[in-house]
């Protein structure tokens, strides 16, 4: 078999008709394909039938090099640091191909030395989980861990770090729980993993550091504002969506601006009506950690069954946030028409909010009449606030809220900035 | 009663403590709500209890104004234009304050005399829609039009007319439907309608007509390329989104460039490798209009339960696209793992695809463990595709096919552009 001397973790060069790759060989698999990691951090899989050759380039380190020296200050401010999990807190492990958590100061400082320049950072660890796997139950553990680093008077700020891909669920999550924080919570991720060269980890920590010292008492989503590497932007925890698979600058304002963009040197505020520092000590309720977990998320499209509200009614959901078309339209004639369903579940107490599926721009149920008949049948306009956004305030309100008319005054109304109220012609 | 006066029709300004508003009057509701169309096309409701005064400034109007002087040249090169429904083809009924829909080319040269000087102006309405109310049914009846002027030899090119809101599903449809067409097949649409200063209408309908003449034979969606009003883009049917729910510009090119750019004097071709013009007497095959309707779409969001794959099992369905993480995860541990639903569903013939809620970038399965299981679990990953265009494709190919390894060969070839197979560093 070709490439029979190569391990995991070897640097080895694949000769294929149409190519040479070269990077670190994670597995090889039963099914025929080689999986190898390049050095720009992705993988890549190469079918056995077509590989001509494999050469072993360099071997597996045996050893592994000593931690650097690791020692707190105890005289620069603290910060609390709540890892969870993600890319941002891992490195692979090359025998395996799969990752390793970092998840002591000592193993971050190894990797992120900048930042304890800035502060002392104390690392707290609550669970390590991929983003998918987190629900509101992890947001809620989160919470109450925020919660003590507010309360504490030693603690200047807050990181969590993150897993990508459902990080902005978790930062509407938070934005709710805490809608007038006393101190920076800031959210951040890195989408390539700390021991590869392109990483954005560093700059997103060191940044993050930054906006969690300063005075700006919102909580921010902190990441790459382009491409390069030289600079990150500071977001509006409700106002954020992932928007690319793979772009270190994948999170985008949506509807917003950033609150502030941050380089090594400085710190550019570019909103002035942000929530500022307040008292150390403040208390935070924790029973605002609430949250109502028979909810769903719909995506509407073209021919859909309005079913869907009747079969999770039945399931006994008490809301469902629809992502429907730009203005807010279902479909609203014919055998799949939407509106006598939504009028029936609604009867039946059922919480039903409209966001688009446009995700740029706002509802308006006014402009047809479609709009104004959906309306009529009971469904909150969320204007322009996220689906993902929406489906986070709505099982928060639910878990704490019982009364219709209550529930529907809490959704409309402006708690987290989740609504751009300025949202003007320039979005349009 | 403040502004008794005041009939539908009429233009008015009322008086609330913040502001003075000037618009059309559309309707005063039951609910205590009056109703203004303002000059920028937008519709605005106003609180009866706000408002202080309502003064008439202008009656409407009693008189129509007689249709302008129409007749095709019998010499120009024939387009023919599908109209099918959607802001594109409605001017305002100020007296209902509803919609009349444009049908005939008298009408339609009304408005846009300018594309007559382009061509002769074949009108075709097989049916008026809103596009939230189109379904399968609608793509396969546009497309049985579309292949009659595909197949007559007088004909140049085709125009299709829609709403804007779903119309990236209809492009996706004729896409997969016309694979290699011809000639031409432009689908265009306008924000706002004909009848406003602002209408985007007229150029989107002009830059369609000279796409339409031209050599590019490939369906494509044109429409305005920036907010201004000077110049149109051409994008792909297969890989384009309805990105703003107000904006002129509000269809984007995904994960691609676009063909073209058009201005009113010249079209700038911007990608060579497009389908060229053929004979104008080729044959389709009608056999291929059939779509499977019973697919799904489902956005996965954190703590979704994997029962909803279930449920559309029971109810029959064949194919389910699921919007993932950004390379292609969903729960895959504690009570609401995924893998071992999915495993199931598969098992019992379902056909279950990964799409990207991230929209922009690539799925791909083998970064993570997570990801490699879920393939291996049987999980089609349709790399770099829209979930919409997904979505659309499924259908077309469970409406063709009953072999499941055909369906994921069918699936995974690039048969209308929809896998751009270049997409390379500059947009990772």
């Amino acid at each position: 078999m070709k490439g029979k001397d190569a391990n995991a973790g070897d640097l080895i060069k694949v000769k294929t008709a149409k190519e040479e790759i070269e990077g670190i060989l994670i597995e090889s698999y039963e099914s025929g394909v080689v999986l190898v990691k390049l050095s720009n951090g992705y993988n890549i899989g190469v079918s056995r039938e077509n590989i001509l050759d494999i050469k072993v380039v360099k071997k597996a380190e045996k050893s592994e090099k000593k931690e650097a020296e690791f020692k707190l200050s105890h005289k620069k401010p603290i910060i609390d640091l709540i890892m969870t999990g993600g890319t941002i807190s891992s490195s692979l492990d090359v025998k395996t191909g799969g990752v390793k958590w970092l998840t002591s100061p000592a193993e971050l400082f190894k990797f992120y030395p900048e930042i304890f320049e800035l502060a002392d950072i104390c690392v707290i660890n609550p669970f390590m989980k991929s983003s998918e796997n987190m629900d509101s139950e992890d947001w809620i553990r989160i919470a109450k861990q925020v919660k003590k680093s507010l309360e504490d008077e030693n603690v200047k700020g807050v990181i969590v770090t993150h897993g990508t891909d459902f990080l902005h669920y978790s930062s509407a999550a938070l934005s709710f729980f805490f809608p007038k924080p006393n101190k920076p919570i800031v959210l951040t991720y890195s989408q390539r993993s700390s021991d590869r060269g392109s990483s954005d980890a560093e700059l997103n920590l060191y940044c993050s550091a930054k906006m969690a010292l300063s005075d700006v008492a919102e909580v921010m989503l902190v990441g790459h504002a382009n491409s390069s590497d030289d600079s990150c932007v500071a977001l509006i925890g409700t106002k954020v969506r992932k928007m690319h698979s793979s772009r270190r600058d994948t999170f985008k304002p949506i509807n917003s601006s950033p609150i502030a963009k941050i380089t090594r040197s400085e710190i550019e505020i570019l909103q002035g009506d942000y929530n500022k520092r307040g008292k150390a000590n403040e208390k935070f309720d924790s029973d605002n950690f609430v949250f109502e977990n028979k909810i769903a998320l719909v995506k509407f499209y073209p021919g859909q069954s309005p079913e869907i509200l009747e079969h999770y009614l039945s399931l006994g959901y008490r809301g469902v946030v629809i992502e429907m078309s730009g203005l807010g339209h279902v479909i609203t004639e014919g055998t799949n028409n939407w509106l006598p369903i939504i009028k029936k579940v609604v009867e039946k107490g059922m919480i039903v909010c409209a966001a688009a599926q446009t995700i740029y721009g706002r509802l308006d149920p006014l402009v047809y009449s479609p709009g104004r008949e959906l309306e009529k049948a009971g469904v909150i306009y969320l204007k322009d606030m996220l689906s993902e956004t929406a489906f986070v305030k709505l099982g928060r309100v639910l878990g704490k809220l019982k009364d219709k008319d209550e529930i529907k005054k809490f959704m409309l109304e402006n708690i987290s900035k989740e609504y751009n109220d300025r949202l003007g012609n320039e979005f349009i």
